[in-house]
C-alpha cells in the first residue's frame, strides 16, 4: 500500500525493510517497527547504529582486522601485474589493486589497458587468489567488470550521480572515494544514491582533500576518520599514495590513517616505480611495502586492544 | 602517413589540420607549416593566438558584446518556464537556462523533470526564438539533447572524462564549468577531451571554488578570468549565481565577472524565488535581474572601449 | 553608575555613548535610547545602520567616491619616492602608500628602510600634498607613524590582537587588511578590537585569501565585498595588487573590485617594476596605472548611479 | 673581517660558527669549513643533516621518547590548574601547558588572567616539577615570562615577525604554530626569524591549516608530518586539540600524529570541561587523556623500533 504511493520506495537494507519518504512524512504514518529514513540518511549511526562490514569474495571490511590492498596504479603489462600481485601477497597484501580505465588529467596521457587490464587483473586473482578492485568511470564498460570483486569510484567521479545511481541498483562491493573538495557531508549524501538504490557493500575510502600547499599532494586529514565513524556505520578505507605524492611520505599516512582508526588500506604499489607509467612518484617499491605492513598491523593490533 | 601511426591523431580544428603527437615526437618530424601540439594543448593561445568566437544559433560568443543567458535553477512545470522565458528575454536576456537533469547532492533532493524538462525547453525556445543551454549528466540521456542549442557540463562532472570525451566527438556547443577544486591548468586539461575529439565550440564557465568561508556559497576569484583569458583563446562565461548562493550577492559579483572580462554571464532568474524546488535563496526576481541586466551592459560597454 | 560596573564599558563611537556588556546583561538593564551592543558588535549594520565615512586628511572614504590610494611597495630610496609620487598624483590618485616596515617571508628578504622609509613618505606628502598611508607591525615603532596620516594593518598581522588593541586606544585611521586564512566573521570580530577601543577611523582592505590554485596568488572572491556590504558599514577598500601577483592581472581585478562595490583601492605602482627591491612582478608601470584609473573611475560611476 | 661587513652576519649555531650572507655571495668567499646559508636557510636538512633535540629544564624534545604536554586551554584559577596539573603528572604528562593571555577572535570573550595566570603556572610548576609552556602575544609582557619553560608562539602570531625577531635574540625555548594558512615553506621561512638571531631552541607545533569543512576545526594534514622531517632537523610537536575542535576526535588525531612521527604532543585537560571558559568543546576529562597517554606512548614505542 504505501509502497505504491508515488512518495515512498521501499528497500531492503541492513536485513530491514525500509521506507525513504518524502520530507512531509512523519513517523506516525507508518507502521511501528518499520525503519523510516531520509532526514539523517542510510549511512547513518542514527538508522544503524552497529558497524557495517563488507564482505568481498572472503576478505571482511570492517571487521576490526586490517585489510590492506596492493598494486599498480595502472596495470601496465601481464608481466608487471603477475609479478606484483605475487609479491604483494607473499608481503602480506589481503586484496590486489590496479588500474585498467585511468582517469587522467590530460587525454595525452596514458589512459589505462582498458578491458585488457581487466582481463590481466582476473588472471592475478586467481594466479593469487585475492579479490580485486579496479576503478570504473563509464557504465558503458560495466560488462567488463563482470568478474572484479570491487568496484571503485574514484575522486573525479564522486558526484558522478548517474554512476553512482547504477551501481547502488547492483550489488555489487564498491569502494567510494571522496571528491577532492567534498565535505564529509556530500559525500556521505553522494552514498546515498548507492545505498538508496539497495546496495548496502559500499567501503568508503577516504583519499584526501584539496589543499593550499604542494609540499604533499592532497590533504589528509586525520580528523575525517573519528569524524566518518561517528556519523556513520559503513567501513572506512584509506588511500595513502594519492595524498603523498611522493613515496617518502605514503608509510607515515598510511599509519597515521591505521593509528586514527581506519579499518583498510589501499597502496600502490610498483615492481619498478622509477618507469611506471603513471604516479611514479608515489608507488612504493616492495621493500617499502613490505615495512609499511609490518608496522601498520602493529598499530592496528593496538587499536584493536583499544576499542576492546 | 604520420595519420597512420598509433603516436598520431589528426583532427581539424580552428580551420586547420592539426596533429597531436606523443611526448617522444619533435617538430622537425613533421611537414612544416603544420602545427603540433600536445604540450602546451588545443586551448592555448600559443596553438591559436586570436581569440575563439562560438556561435549558438544566432548568438555569438567571444565577439566583444556580452551574452546572457537566464532562466531557473530547474524546470518545475510548462507554466513556470515558459512564464519565465517570455520575461527574461523582453529584460534583455539573449539566450534560455533551464535544468532538467539536476545534479543534487542528495538523491532525496528533486531530481528534475529529465527528458520532460527538455521538452518544455524547446517549447521556450520556439516561443522566444531564445537558443536554449541545459545541463547533461548522462551519456545514456544524449538522445534526449538532440534539439538542445548547448549542453552544459556542470561542476560535478568537470572531471567525468568519458562524458567530455563522449561530447569531444559530437559537434555541438558545450558550456563547460570549473570543478570545485580545479586548478585552472586541470580546467584547461579537461577541455582537452573536449577539444582533442575535434569539437571547438567550448565555452568555459567559472562558477567559483571551495573556499573555507561560509559567508558566500564559492569563492568567485576574480583573477580567474584575466588568467584564464592569457592562457586560452576560448571563450570566458561567468555563473555569478551559485557561488553567490543567495540573491542580495548575485549582481556584484556578475558586474564584477564582467569588469574582469567575462564575454557571458549565466543567471538563475525565477518568477517566484522562494517557492523555488531548489536553489531558492539565490534566483533573482524579474525586477533583480531588470537591474543586473542594465548595469552589466553598462559595465561591458567601459570594457568594450577598453580593449579596443 | 553603570560605567564604574566591571561587566560594563563606556565607549563615545559615532557620535553616541555605547555600552560594551556582558552576555548576561539584557536591554532594560539600561537607561533607554542608549545603544548596548556585544552579541553583534560595533561593526554591525544592525547597529549602524548608515555608512560610515573616514576622513583621512581631506580625503573621505565611503562618501561613494572612488578613492585610489597608489605607491611602490616598498619606499626604496628618496627619489624612487618621489619620482613615483608626483608622477601617480598626476595619474590621478588620492593617497600616496609606500611600505617602509615591511613584512618579508624570510628575514633574509629586503625588510624596508624602516623609520628612514617613513621620512621619505612625509616628504612625498609635503612635495604632493597627498595623505600617506603605510603599514606598522610593530608597537615599538608607533612613534615613528606620528605624521603619516593613515595606518595599515597588514594581512600577516590580522589577528595580532596586541596591535589591534593598541591602535583601537589612539585617534588614528587604520587600513585594516584581512587574514589569509580569516572568514568574514572573524575579520569583523577583529575589527571590534579596534572600534571597542573607542576608534571608529576603520577601513576594511580586502586583499584575497590562500586558496589552492597557484595561477594567482591569492583568491579575490568578489562575493566578499558585497557579503561585507550587508554586514558592516565600515567602508571597503581592496588591494588587487598582491592577490594578482602579476601585473597583467591587476587591472581586471581592480574593476572588479569596484564594480563589486569597493570604496577605494590601494594599488602597487613601480617606476622601474623589473627592478624593483620586492613584489617586482605586481608592481604596475606608470602606462599600466593610469590606464586603470581610467577604467576604474568609469566603472565607478556607473555603480554611483546604480546606488542613487 | 667578513663579520664586519653589512652584507654578512655571523651566528653561533648547532655548535658551529655560521655566516648568514647576502644574494650575491658565493661559496669561495669563504675560508674552508665554514657553514654558509641562506638559500636552504639555517632549519634545513641539508645544513644540519642529524635531528635537533631542544631541552626543556629536564625534558628532552625529539631524542625519539615522545612528550607529552597537557593542561587547560587557559589558565582560569589556582585551584583549577593546580588541581588539572597534578592530575596530569599522575596521568604521564611530561609539561604542562596554559594559556595566560589568551588570543580570542574577539574582545569580548575572556581574554586570559595575564601575569596573574603566569604566576599561577609558576605556582604548578613548583608543586609538580614538570617544566611549563604557555603562550607570549605582546613583547611588552616579556618580563612576566621569566621563570616559564618554553615560550608558545600561536598560530594568529605566527607571521608576526617583530615578535619572532624578539625572541629569535633571547636563548628561551620556543613552541613555534604554524599560521592557519601558511605553507611548510612560509612556517619554515618564519622560523628563520627566530633561528637567525641565535636561537635554536626551536620546536615546530603543527596544529592543522584551514579548511573548507566545518566538521572539523582544522584540517590535521598527517602528511605534513613526514614532509617537515626531510626538511628540517628540528623537532615536531603535534596539537590535536585545536585541530579537533571536539573532545570524541582529539584521540584520533593525537595517535594520528605520533604514528606519522610526531615528537611531542600538546594536548588540552580540562578538570571540567564543560564549564571552561574557553574551547570547552575539545578539552579532554582526565579520563579520556589517561586513555590517549596510553595508547599514544604504545605507538610511539612501536615507531621507535620503526626507526631504529
Amino acid at each position: 500500500m504505501l509502497e505504491t504511493s508515488v512518495d515512498f520506495k521501499e528497500i531492503f537494507l541492513y536485513g530491514k525493510r525500509l521506507f525513504l519518504t518524502s520530507d512531509q512524512c512523519t513517523l506516525h504514518d507508518f507502521p511501528e517497527n518499520i525503519a523510516v529514513i531520509r532526514q539523517e540518511g542510510l549511512h547513518s549511526r542514527k538508522l544503524k547504529p552497529s558497524d557495517t562490514t563488507v564482505t568481498v569474495d572472503k576478505v571482511n571490511i570492517g571487521r576490526g582486522g586490517l585489510v590492506i590492498a596492493a598494486g599498480p596504479c595502472a596495470v601496465e603489462s601481464e608481466d608487471q601485474m603477475l609479478e606484483i600481485a605475487e609479491k604483494v601477497k607473499r608481503l602480506g597484501a589481503d586484496m590486489l589493486r590496479g588500474g585498467a580505465f585511468k582517469p587522467r588529467t590530460t587525454p595525452y596521457s596514458f589512459q589505462g589497458l582498458g578491458k585488457n587490464g581487466i582481463t590481466i587483473l582476473k588472471q592475478a586473482r586467481e594466479i593469487t587468489g585475492l579479490p580485486v578492485v579496479t576503478e570504473m568511470m563509464d557504465i558503458a564498460d560495466y560488462e567488463a567488470f563482470d568478474n572484479v570483486d570491487m568496484i571503485q569510484i574514484g575522486s573525479r567521479n564522486a558526484q558522478n550521480f548517474s554512476l553512482l545511481k547504477f551501481l547502488g541498483s547492483r550489488n555489487r562491493p564498491v569502494l567510494f572515494k571522496n571528491g577532492m573538495a567534498n565535505t564529509i557531508s556530500e559525500w556521505l549524501s553522494s552514498a546515498e544514491y548507492l545505498l538508496s538504490g539497495g546496495n548496502e557493500k559500499v567501503v568508503l575510502c577516504y583519499r584526501g582533500t584539496r589543499g593550499f600547499d604542494n609540499a604533499t599532494r592532497f590533504n589528509m586529514d586525520s580528523g575525517v576518520i573519528p569524524a566518518l565513524r561517528e556519523r556513520t556505520h559503513l567501513p572506512i578505507c584509506a588511500d595513502p599514495s594519492h595524498p603523498a605524492g611522493d613515496r617518502k611520505y605514503v608509510e607515515a599516512i598510511a599509519l597515521a590513517s591505521v593509528a586514527a582508526g581506519a579499518d583498510m588500506l589501499e597502496i600502490e604499489v610498483h615492481n619498478d616505480p622509477d618507469s611506471a607509467l603513471s604516479d611514479s612518484k608515489q608507488q612504493l617499491t616492495f621493500m617499502e611495502f613490505e615495512k609499511l605492513v609490518r608496522n601498520a598491523r602493529k598499530v592496528a593490533d593496538i587499536l584493536g586492544s583499544r576499542t576492546a
